[in-house]
C-alpha cells in the first residue's frame, strides 16, 4: 500500500469520504487511489476556490469534514479565501496540498512555493508528511485536528514521493477534543447578571445557533427579560417555523448600536463581544455599548449548548420557549424590486431548505420575510470573504442531497466562483441560484459614503460598476451547464423559482433588482 | 492631502499609472482618490486572479511595473497564483493591499488575517505602512524593489486609516538597482568553454529572450557551434521572420534530455540550470547531463544582454546571426486536430502580435507552426499556475494598444480566471481568444501515466475530464460580454480568426480540439 492509499484509507475510517478536488501532477497518486477506496467520493472543481468553498458548506451541514486536495502553493492561495471563512466559521476541513517529492524541492521548480508560511495564515493546524509510514498517522492527526472544538482548517502537506512510495499504514480514527464543559460558578455568576434585572443582551454564536441552543436562549429571555441576538455571520442558523426567532445583529456599526442601546451587559455564548465588521473614521471598533460589562458565559471552544440549557434550568426552570408561527408572505407582484424579491423567497420557499446567502445588500429585508417559512438552515458569509455562496451551496447540497439548497447569490459575489454552477450540474445537485443582479457592488457604493471617503468621481464609481458590459448570468450558467431563466418581474421570479424546486437538478434565475441602497 | 493621495501621486511619478483593481471598504479612499490624479488609470477586475495576472501581463509588455489593488488578506489569496507566477517571470509588480485601520486590528474582526505570511511567500519585498506621512515614501521604495534587477513582486500594505489619514507627502521617484554588469574575467572563463570544441549548450533566460540578447546568443552559436536553447517557460520571448529562431527547452524530462545529449558543457545566461518540472519516480530533478558542466555566465539579476554581447565580441566577431526567415504554413483543412490548429495561427498570425501561451498539450506543436511568422511576442507560463493566460492577455493589450494580443488557452486552464473576459470587454481590448477545447485536463491524463500511478480506475478518470457537462465557452464569453463562435474545421477557425482580429474589441473563439496525447 503506497502513501496515497494509505491517507485514503485513513480518512474513510474517521469518516471523511467526500473528497472535493482540483488536482495536479504533485497529486496524480492520491487521485489513482481514489479507485482502491469505493467509499470515497471524489468532486472535482474546476477553480480552487470551489473546493474549499465546497468543504466549508459540506462540512457545516454533514457536521463532519470533507477533505480537499490541492495543488501545491498556488492551488491552496486560490483557495485561500474560502478557507479563510471556513476558518472564521470554525468549520473542519481537512486539506490535503501534494507538493513536490522531497528530494526534488531543493532545486526551487517553477511551482515550488512556501506552502506552509501560507497555510500558516489560517491558523489551524498544519504538518508536512515526513515519511510514508508516518502518512496514515499524519492524516488521523489531521481529521481529529479539523474537528477539535469548535473545528478549525487543517492542512496536511504531502510531498509526492511520501504518496507514491510503498509502505503506507492507515491509522484508525484518534477522537477530537470535545467541547469543553462550562463549569457552575460561570453559569450561576451569569444568571446573578441575568437577576439584576438590569438591560441585557445574550449574543449567540455558533453551536448555540441551532435548535437546541436557540431554544434554551429563548427560554432565558422569555424569563429574565435579556434580549437574544444571533450574531452577525453565523456559520449555521437554524430558523423558521417552530424554532425561536432571534434577531442577527446588524452588518453596519449603525444597526448594531441601535440594536444594543440602553445595555447595561452583553452575555456572550458561544462567540466574541461584537466589533465592527470594518473601521470608519471616527467610528468605534468596539460594539459594545459603553459603559456595559461583557460576560462570558461560553467561549467558542466551549459547550455552549450545555451551557444555555445549565443557564435556563436556573433562571428559566418551567418556561416554554417561544417558536416562530408558520406564516409566509403574500406573493407580490410586479416588477422586481430590493423589497419584494425576499416575498417571493419568503412564500415558496420549502421544506427543510439549506439558505446559502451571499445576497448581501440586496438581502437585508430577507429575515423578515423567512422568519415563518418553513425550517431551514442559513450558512452565512462568516469570514466577509465574498465568492463564498455557490461554493458553499454546492458543498451543502453534496452533504444534504435529500434537501432543496437555494443560493441567493449577489452578481459582483457570484463572478469570484462561478465555475462552481459545473460542480453543480456535474453531481445533478439539488441547488437553486438566485442571482441578485443589480449590475454594481452596491454594498461598496454605501461603503464609499460611509467610510467619508472624499472627492470621487467617474473613476471611482466606475471601479463600483458591473456595467458595461451587462453580465448575461442566463448565458453564463447555460455555458456552464446549469438551465438558466430571466426574471424581471415577482410573477416571474414566482413561476421560475417554483418550477426550478419542482425539477431535480440545479438551476440559476437571474434576478433583475435594482440597488436597495 | 491624505495618504491614499500621496499614494497614488508617487505612483505616478514613477511612471506607474496603470491600478488592475478589486477592491473592498477598506480600499474605499484610494478608490476615491483615483479621481484626484489623472494620469492614473483604474481597471475593474471581477476576481483578484485577473487583477494579479493582468499586471504581469502588462509588465512584460511595458517594461514598468502596474499597481494591483487587493482587499485585504483573502484578497490577496486570491491573486496568489497568478503573483506566483509573475514572481517566476522576474515581472515587476507593485500590490497595494489594503487592510484594517491599525487601531481596528487588534479587534480580529471577520476580514482579519496575516497578509504579511502569504505575502511574505513571494520571497519579493513587503512592507506595511505605519504612518501618512510615510505613505509616498513606501510607495517609492516599492515601485524601487519591484524594479530592482531581475525585478519581483513588491507588496505594500495599507492600513485604512493610514490611507485615510491628512499628511500624505509623495515622494519622488527612487532609482531601482539595475543589472550587475558580468566582469570581464567571467566571460573570458566562459570563451575559453567555448573554444573547447566539446559540445556546449548555451542556455537563454530573462533578457536574454530579447531580441538584442538573442541576436548575440545566435552569433556565439554560428562561431562555436554551441547549440543554444531559451529556458522552457520565458516570461518574454521575441520570435518570428527577422529574429533568430532559438528552440526551448522542452516540458518533459524526456525531451530536455533528447535535447541535450551530448553536452559536456551547459553555460547559463540569465536563468538556472535546467530541472524537471515535477518529480518522477525513479527518475531525475537535475536535467544537466550527466557529467557535464555547469558555467554561469551570467545570473538572473546580471546584465545577460551585456554579458552576451561582450561574449559575441570574444568568440564571434565578424559572425552574423542567422535570422529566422519569412515563412508560414499553408492554411490547412479538414476538421481541427491538435496538429493543423497550430497551422492555422502560423498562417494568419498578424504583424507585431503578442501570443499570450496557454494551450499546454494542445500547443506543443506551436513553436514551429509560428517560427518564420511575423515578428511577435510569446508570453508563456512562468510559473506553473494555470489561469494565467487570460489575465496576462488581458494586462499585454493593455500596455500595448496598438497590438494585436493572440490568448492561446487551454479550455481547463480558461476557468480558473474566466472572467478576465469582462475586462477584456469592458475596456475593448484588441485580444483574440482561442479555446483550445480538448474537454479534458490532458496534461494531467498524461502526468497519470509519467509518475506511474497505478490502479487507476473510473474515479481517477472522471476527476481529469472536463466533460460532462460540455463547457460551451461561446455562451459563457457572450455572458461576460466578448463575442464568440465556435470552429470545429480548420477552414471555420481560419475565417473566424480572421474576422476577430479585423474587428476591435474582444473576441473568442471555441475551438474543438482531440486531446494530442
Amino acid at each position: 500500500m503506497n502513501g496515497a492509499q494509505s491517507l485514503i484509507r485513513t480518512l474513510v475510517d474517521a469518516g471523511v469520504d467526500v473528497c472535493f478536488s482540483n488536482p495536479g501532477t504533485s497529486e496524480m497518486h492520491f487521485v489513482a487511489a481514489l479507485d482502491t477506496a469505493p467509499e470515497m467520493r471524489g468532486v472535482l472543481g474546476l477553480a480552487e476556490g470551489v473546493v474549499t468553498g465546497a468543504a466549508d458548506g459540506y462540512a457545516r451541514i454533514a457536521g463532519k469534514p470533507a477533505a480537499t486536495l490541492l495543488h501545491l502553493g498556488p492551488g491552496l492561495g486560490n483557495g485561500l479565501a474560502n478557507l479563510h471563512n471556513a476558518r472564521r466559521a470554525n468549520t473542519p476541513v481537512v486539506n490535503v496540498i501534494g507538493d513536490h517529492a522531497t528530494y526534488h524541492k531543493r532545486y526551487d521548480a517553477p511551482l515550488e512555493s512556501d506552502i506552509e508560511a501560507v497555510a500558516g495564515s489560517l491558523n489551524g493546524w498544519v504538518r508536512r508528511s515526513e515519511s510514508t509510514a508516518d502518512v496514515g498517522a499524519d492524516a488521523a492527526a489531521a481529521v481529529a485536528a479539523a474537528q477539535d472544538a469548535p473545528g478549525r482548517v487543517a492542512t496536511l502537506i504531502l510531498p509526492a514521493d511520501i504518496s507514491w512510495g510503498d509502505g503506507g499504514r492507515p491509522c484508525p480514527p484518534i477522537p477530537p477534543r470535545t467541547a469543553k464543559p462550562v463549569n457552575e460558578a460561570t453559569v450561576k455568576s451569569v444568571a446573578e447578571v441575568l437577576r439584576t434585572g438590569e438591560p441585557v443582551a445574550l449574543l449567540l454564536g455558533g453551536d448555540a445557533c441551532r435548535e437546541t441552543g436557540l431554544r434554551a436562549a429563548s427560554r432565558i429571555a422569555e424569563a429574565t427579560g435579556a434580549k437574544p441576538f444571533i450574531e452577525t455571520f453565523p456559520g449555521r442558523l437554524e430558523r423558521g417555523a417552530g424554532v425561536p426567532a432571534i434577531e442577527r445583529l446588524g452588518y453596519l456599526a449603525e444597526q448594531v448600536a441601535y440594536q444594543l442601546d440602553g445595555t447595561r451587559h452583553v452575555i456572550v455564548a458561544g462567540t466574541r463581544p461584537p466589533v465592527s465588521f470594518f473601521a470608519y473614521p471616527g467610528k468605534a471598533s468596539d460594539l459594545v455599548p459603553e459603559g456595559a460589562q461583557v460576560h462570558t458565559l461560553a467561549a467558542v471552544e466551549d459547550d455552549v449548548v450545555g451551557a444555555l440549557e445549565d443557564l435556563a434550568e436556573l433562571v428559566a426552570a418551567g418556561t416554554e420557549p417561544v417558536l416562530a408561527q408558520p406564516q409566509r408572505p403574500e406573493l407580490p407582484s410586479g416588477e422586481l424590486t430590493a423589497q419584494n424579491w425576499v416575498q417571493v423567497i419568503g412564500a415558496l420557499l420549502p421544506e427543510q431548505a439549506i439558505i446559502s446567502d451571499e445576497a448581501n445588500t440586496s438581502g437585508l429585508l430577507l429575515p423578515g420575510a423567512t422568519a415563518g417559512a418553513p425550517r431551514h438552515d442559513v450558512l452565512t458569509l462568516t469570514g466577509g470573504a465574498i465568492g463564498q455562496g455557490m461554493p458553499v451551496a454546492t458543498g451543502a447540497a453534496i452533504a444534504a442531497p435529500d434537501r432543496p439548497v437555494i443560493n441567493l447569490e449577489s452578481d459582483g459575489s457570484a463572478l469570484y466562483t462561478i465555475s462552481a454552477l459545473w460542480t453543480q450540474a456535474r453531481e445533478n445537485l439539488n441547488v437553486t441560484t438566485v442571482i441578485l443582479n443589480n449590475r454594481a457592488y452596491a454594498i461598496l457604493r454605501m461603503e464609499l459614503q460611509r467610510v467619508g471617503a472624499e472627492g470621487s468621481g467617474p473613476k471611482a464609481k466606475s471601479l463600483l460598476d458591473l456595467s458595461p458590459p451587462e453580465l448575461d448570468f442566463v448565458k453564463i450558467s447555460e455555458g456552464l451547464g446549469v438551465p438558466a431563466t430571466r426574471a424581471t418581474t415577482a410573477e416571474e421570479l414566482a413561476e421560475q423559482f417554483s418550477r426550478a424546486l419542482a425539477e431535480p437538478g440545479p438551476h440559476l434565475i437571474d434576478a433583475a433588482i435594482p440597488p436597495l441602497l
